[in-house]
C-alpha cells in the first residue's frame, strides 16, 4: 500500500475524503504482473477529479507507484484513491489544495465458476438511486447508496437499482447492458451511476464488430423482455444474467460474443 | 485528537468511512471547559448510527474521552465521527463489523461580529439537494452536495439549498426557520437534509413558549416573503437573515427571543 507514494496504509483523520466523502476512485485487475486498462483507468480517475475541481496526480507518476507494486503483487484488485486532501475549515474547498492519493491492493475475489457459464441470480433493490447531476457518472467517494442496496442483496450475486423516478440505472457495483432484436441498450448515467472503464470497453467494442448500440433511458418493463441481460465491471468483467424478478434466460449467445472479443483484445 | 480512544490523528486506509463514506457525525461547542448539549448531540449520533445499522459506542465511554480533552481545550469546536469501521470486502456491511471513532478538535470560528446584530447574507445556490429518504436527517459522512453548494457561496455567510423539486431544505451547514404572521415554520427534513441538534431545540423552545411551530414544505416563494428568516447550526447559534434574493429584513425580533431564551436554558 502507498499512501502519497510512501509506503503506509494511514491517512490523516482530517483527510476530506473521510470528513466528506470528497474524492474519488478507481478498482482494477492485476494479471500476471500486468494491469489492465490502466490507462483507461487513469482517463476516468483524471475526469472524475476534474468534474470535482479535485487536483489530479500525473499519469507517469501514479504509472511508477504502480509498477512498484506489481512485482510483489501481480494477481489483484488494486484501487486507487485520490481525495482533495487535509481540510482547512468548513465545507468549501480551497482552490490549493493538495490532494491525497492511496495505492491499495487486495486478493482477486473468487466468485462461484458457474456464474461466468450459467449466469447470474440479480435481484431489484428497495432502495432507489437520489437523483444529482453534478455527480452522475463520477465514481465518487460517497457510496452510502451502494452500501444500503449491498446490505439488501448479499445472497445473490448483484443486486439491480432503479433511480427515484424508477429507470433502471445499474447495479451496486457493476453497470447493466441488455440486448434486444440485436441491439444492445445500457442506461443513460446523466441524472445518477457510475460509468465503468468496463462499461466504455463494451460499448466502443460493440460498436467495433458493427452491433447498434444504444445509451439512454431503460424502464424496468424493457429490462425483463430483454432477449439478454449483462453486467460489466472491471473485476468480473461480464456476467450474463440467469434470473431475475421470475424470468430465466439460457440465451447468452451477445454477451458470449463481447466477453470472448474483449478477452482478446 | 483519540481515535478510538487513544491519541492520535491517523486512521486506517481501509476504514469504511473513507472508502465509502460509511459513517456519521456530530459538531459541537465547548466553552469554558463545558460541551454545549453533549447528551442531545450523543443522542442523534446513536438514531443516525442505529438508522445506518453501525454499532455506537456507548454514552458514558464517549463521555469519559469527552471529558478527558475538555481540560486541554476548554473553548473548541469538537467533532464527533463515527464510522462503520474496517472494510472486510465489497460494499455490503459485516453484521459484526466493529465501529470506528474519532474525536477531532478545532479552534472556535471567528465570525464578523456585525453578523450577530445585523444579519447576514443569504445566497440561493445552483445545486439542488437530491432526494433520498434513507439517508434523509442523518448527518452521514457522504457530504459532496455540501462541499459543491459550499464552494458556490464562500465570499457570503451561507448558501441556501433547495431540492430537486425546487423545496427549501437546508444552508450548507445550518438548517432554516421562517417565521410568518407569528407561527415558525421549517422545512420537512424526510425527503433529504440534516437534522440539526440546535434544530431540535429551537423548535422545542418555541413550543414552550407557546409559539405554533410547523414542519413541512416550505416553497422559496414563502421564504421571500417571511417576516423573518433565521439560521441555526450548533456552532454559530443562530443568525438572522438580512438579505437574500434582493429582499432585505431589519425586524430580528423573534430571531431575538429565541436566542436569548436558548441562551438562559
Amino acid at each position: 500500500m502507498l499512501v502519497n507514494g510512501v509506503p503506509g496504509n494511514l491517512i490523516s483523520i482530517r483527510d476530506r475524503g473521510l470528513l466528506y466523502g470528497d474524492g474519488v476512485f478507481r478498482t482494477l485487475c492485476v494479471i500476471n504482473g500486468h494491469a489492465e486498462h490502466w490507462p483507461l483507468h487513469y482517463q476516468k480517475l483524471q475526469h472524475d477529479c476534474n468534474a470535482l475541481g479535485i487536483h489530479c496526480p500525473d499519469f507517469a507518476g501514479l504509472t511508477a507507484q504502480l509498477d512498484s507494486l506489481l512485482v510483489d503483487h501481480a494477481n489483484a484488485v488494486y484501487k486507487i484513491i485520490v481525495t482533495r486532501g487535509l481540510a482547512t475549515r468548513g465545507y468549501a474547498p480551497a482552490p490549493d489544495a493538495v490532494s491525497t492519493h492511496i495505492w491499495d491492493i487486495f486478493p482477486l475475489p473468487e466468485y462461484p465458476k458457474s456464474w461466468l457459464k450459467q449466469g447470474v441470480s440479480l435481484r431489484l433493490c428497495e432502495l432507489r438511486l437520489s437523483v444529482q447531476p453534478r455527480l452522475s457518472g463520477i465514481k465518487h467517494l460517497n457510496r452510502m447508496e451502494n452500501v444500503l442496496a449491498a446490505a439488501e442483496c448479499n445472497d445473490v450475486a448483484e443486486g439491480l437499482l432503479l433511480d427515484v423516478g424508477g429507470w433502471v440505472i445499474e447495479g451496486t457495483r457493476s453497470n447493466v447492458f441488455l440486448v434486444s432484436a440485436g441491439r444492445l441498450i445500457t442506461p443513460d448515467l446523466s441524472r445518477c451511476g457510475v460509468a465503468g472503464v468496463q462499461r466504455d470497453r463494451v460499448i466502443a467494442y460493440a460498436r467495433k464488430i458493427g452491433m447498434s448500440v444504444e445509451v439512454r433511458d431503460v424502464a424496468l418493463a424493457e429490462l425483463l423482455a430483454a432477449d439478454e441481460i449483462f453486467l460489466t465491471n472491471s473485476v468480473f468483467g461480464l456476467w450474463s444474467v440467469a434470473t431475475f424478478e421470475q424470468r430465466d434466460w439460457t440465451d447468452f449467445s451477445c454477451a458470449i460474443q463481447i466477453r470472448t472479443g474483449l478477452e482478446d483484445e
